[in-house]
């Protein structure tokens, strides 16, 4: 397929569809490609030791010389988490980002040293041009400052990609510019890409306002200490937080290094002013539990934030009492119900009282647009082509029955994937093709082709353990070294069953004697010999399937 | 005070303001002055004998000459209702009304056969120029086709009144016309005056494709006759209902004059096309139950309405059979809650089955902007004033609330009264004094000063009844003609009480004697005379106290 030749212009995700997370949108003209969002995805539990998930930037390291630009909506780390990663592999020219995430971005790259200057503040107004494309933005409202919708002037028409957004007419910060959008839509959208995923909740969203007449409440009433977790990045619940704490004479410390760093990065930026309130955290014992108010990570019940050491009574700087209140002012992204309930467990336990948005709904809301919201977005682009993005699959589904529902004729609408090439010239949109690609995971620092095999085989690790087999042989005379050496980890106890492992290890021995006087020895046929040959004898006498890996070493003398 | 006067342009209600009914609103600058909507309240259940109450046209009877035009928002009674009355006494020089309302105005005039030609239809495209004044429309949603919003362009800012409207994303009719609202709010508004029926209402409205959803499913689904009772003038709802009928093989037969009004209206405007699925109602018994809809009024529980007398056993065309199933697809209006629960009960008695919105709250959705509607139209307009109207005091107290919450300033907002005078220029707008109004009732078809003391009087006659006292007498030769006769209606059973009624009789007659031969004699002395001896005789004797209504009669011979 010859991507760049036609007249056409081409709009496909490399993330973000089928899923909520790692967003990478790109739209492409002639020689032109502009990418818009570079997030990661946070690994799902059964991810096992994969810390994010990152889109597959085959394609455009292939097409290099055709980016024009990287444009960010905003802030999130599933739109802007994975620029480390794309800058190490591919040359960016120009990054624009909207002034918060400008800030996060920048402090990203310096703490990974990562030397790259063309980071360009956008705002509202800016209006960007390209050979093809004239790019500008509308201000939305999400939970995070500075969050952005593009409109791509192409020669095929506008093309209109909403960022995430909701409504919110009583926002903390500025209101969503509706007129802007209005006119947008009075001009003509010939493709609109709008977020769904809130597609599934009925109505509207509840506004920050409420929230923060709802923790402006408990921080006036409660006579002890409040332990508030948050999402880091919501700025202006920080924000909020901030005044209400100086109001009542409350000094707050921070634990966490994500919201020490989104603070920071707040007052930096002028969304935080009331920064006195603010003390260091080693000064939090000397002020009195009612003047107090502890802000901390670990809203999702991650094992090694702040509030998780606090409920297992592990962190060496707050231990709870009785008297504590702790609230999540967040809700629960799918996959850490487990582990935020295993978190209230432990809290409850301790003896302090919890709220969470089940028990008081007004603690938190949602930055995305439900049912309501959405069909207020279609009704102002009111484009001729959709295509929901940002969202699982029973997501994009909902909302695009929503748009038949506000007037969008259903051959006008498209489900597709990542990697899915959509097409519109002057006169129509239809899907083209599809580039392959595949989701890379990222194993702490190390990226790359972690793949499938990998997780599952950690999955089989964490539960039946492994079971490695190193045998030393000399190829060239076909002689084995020794009795081939057994490692385990998390199958058996070595100390109670040393006949079970010199058994295993026995026939091992049997096999490799054997094998290693064949002509041609291939190793993977010696592995696969013995692993083929172990695992019914181990499963008979443990019930187990531990990984079974040999290692044959050849060792020339 | 010199209301035309001046440089600055006058805006007031004759009704609507602290009452949800007989809306009337006026604007002026200097010589001009125009009229929007001409409603009726229905009385509430303690006008008794009251049909409606109109707006008090005082003012306007005086200012005749300056009335420039009469404009409708759409065709409600309480925005039309009062047209017939206001034509008989004031000279309106044309009428400006969009499609349905045209439609439904002409048939109330020649109907009380009133020739006025003046009626003349607008649509959204409309705009309307007078020396000081230009009128623009903009498309809003209602629960009546063609209701419109109003911009003002005067000498001294734009002027916007919402009329009646909600948002509804997915409505039956055309969709309201956000982008022009979006840019009306962009170029500017001083002052806005916006529906405040629903301020109390939390969230968002229901769309009635909702709604015609759920009736949709009940008549497919229910295997029997269905009764469908709803506000006559929803040309929408009664739309869905016909075409529902039509794909399900069910004929419709119409009871209740305005229902068959309506209904007529709606054919002849073009909004229901499919009218042969509308039987004559005398044919409804020959179409079997499960192919039969009875579509009809009393959806308040009005006690001559159709639906009244066929839960009454009294309808008839119409007797209830065990298998019916009567839908309420409507809400009740305030005041008629008892009487609707009084119709509900004598169905159950019946043994139909019976849904409301109460039960089933798809069945009916409201026509007016709830809580987070009215922050949209506040965020769209955003006016530098605003003025709460059409609703009851606590509805606009609660609208000038939100109004502050979307960043309006509580000074620049005017919570007033009918009659209350607001004047802007080009500076500011502020309260500059008050009209003195009052309620005119509308008794059957006479209308004038019934006033309070009739109301009273009809509370008091639904209590304890009347006696009246009729003297004959010849104030020439100062004679009695005979003894006074005394009727009573409502007070004690005649038969068993001649006694007293004799006593009566006899009070008023020595009353009556000596009165008579005094010089001067002053009938309303002579009345009241009578009254203040009777009242607290008829108090000791019954526990009781009627209207005591003595009448003279002066016989010349």
């Amino acid at each position: 397929m010859k991507f760049f030749d036609g007249n056409d212009t081409r709009i496909f995700a490399l993330g973000g569809l089928g899923e909520v997370g790692k967003n990478m949108y790109c739209i492409a003209h002639e020689n032109e490609l502009i990418v818009v969002d570079t997030g990661v995805s946070f690994a799902e539990e059964e991810l096992l030791g994969i810390d994010y998930v990152l889109p597959d930037y085959t394609f455009l390291k292939k097409n290099q010389q055709k980016i024009k630009a990287l444009i960010i909506t905003h802030g999130h780390e599933d739109h802007i988490g994975g620029i480390p990663f794309l800058l190490q592999e591919i040359n960016i020219p120009i990054i624009y980002a909207p002034k918060q995430a400008t800030s996060l971005i920048n402090k990203k790259l310096s703490e990974r040293n990562i030397n790259y200057k063309n980071v360009t503040c956008y705002n509202e107004d800016t209006k960007i041009k390209f050979k093809h494309f004239e790019v500008t933005f509308f201000r939305t409202t999400h939970s995070i400052p500075d969050s952005h919708g593009i409109v791509f002037n192409t020669p095929n028409g506008t093309v209109v990609m909403t960022g995430d957004f909701k409504f919110d007419w009583t926002p903390i910060g500025p209101v969503a510019d509706i007129h802007k959008m209005a006119a947008i839509g009075n001009k003509g959208v010939k493709l609109l890409l709008s977020d769904s995923t809130n597609a599934l909740v009925e109505g509207v969203s509840m506004s920050e306002s409420r929230v923060d007449e709802a923790l402006g409440e408990i921080i006036e009433r409660h006579n002890g200490r409040i332990i508030i977790a948050t999402f880091a990045s919501n700025v202006y619940r920080l924000k909020h937080i901030v005044e209400t704490c100086q109001k009542n004479n409350r000094k707050i410390a921070v634990f966490g290094r994500s919201m020490e760093n989104q603070l920071e990065n707040a007052i930096e930026c002028g969304y935080i002013k009331n920064d006195k309130v603010i003390i260091e955290s080693n000064e939090a014992k000397q002020i009195p539990n009612n003047k107090l108010v502890i802000l901390c990570t670990g809203s999702q019940g991650e094992p090694l934030a702040a509030l998780s050491r606090i409920a297992d009574g592990s962190h060496n700087q707050v231990k709870l009492m009785p008297n504590d209140l702790v609230v999540f002012s967040s809700s629960p992204i799918p996959g850490n119900a487990l582990s935020i309930s295993r978190t209230i467990n432990k809290l409850y336990l301790r003896g302090v009282e919890v709220y969470t948005n089940n028990m008081l709904s007004e603690v938190h809301t949602s930055g995305h647009a439900p049912l309501e919201e959405l069909k207020l977005m279609l009704r102002l682009m009111k484009p001729k082509y959709f295509m929901p993005y940002h969202g699982e699959f029973r997501m994009l589904k909902k909302h695009a029955d929503i748009a038949v529902e506000c007037g969008i004729p259903r051959k006008n609408i498209f489900l597709l994937e990542n990697g899915d090439i959509l097409s519109i010239d002057k006169s129509e949109a239809r899907k083209v093709g599809s580039l392959p690609i595949a989701d890379i995971y990222v194993d702490g620092s190390r990226v790359g082709n972690v793949g499938g095999i990998v997780i599952r085989d950690r999955k089989i690790m964490s539960n039946d353990g492994i079971l490695v087999i190193i045998a030393n042989i000399d190829v060239n005379k076909k002689e084995l070294l020794a009795k081939p050496t057994i490692t385990t980890r998390g199958f058996v106890l070595v100390n109670e069953n040393e006949e079970l492992l010199n058994k295993i290890q026995g026939i091992a021995y049997d096999i490799l004697k054997r094998k290693i006087k064949e002509d041609n020895i291939n190793y993977q046929d010696l592995k696969n010999e013995i692993i083929l040959e172990l695992t019914p004898f181990i499963f008979a006498k443990t019930g187990r399937r531990p990984i079974i890996l040999p290692v044959i070493m050849d060792i020339k003398r």
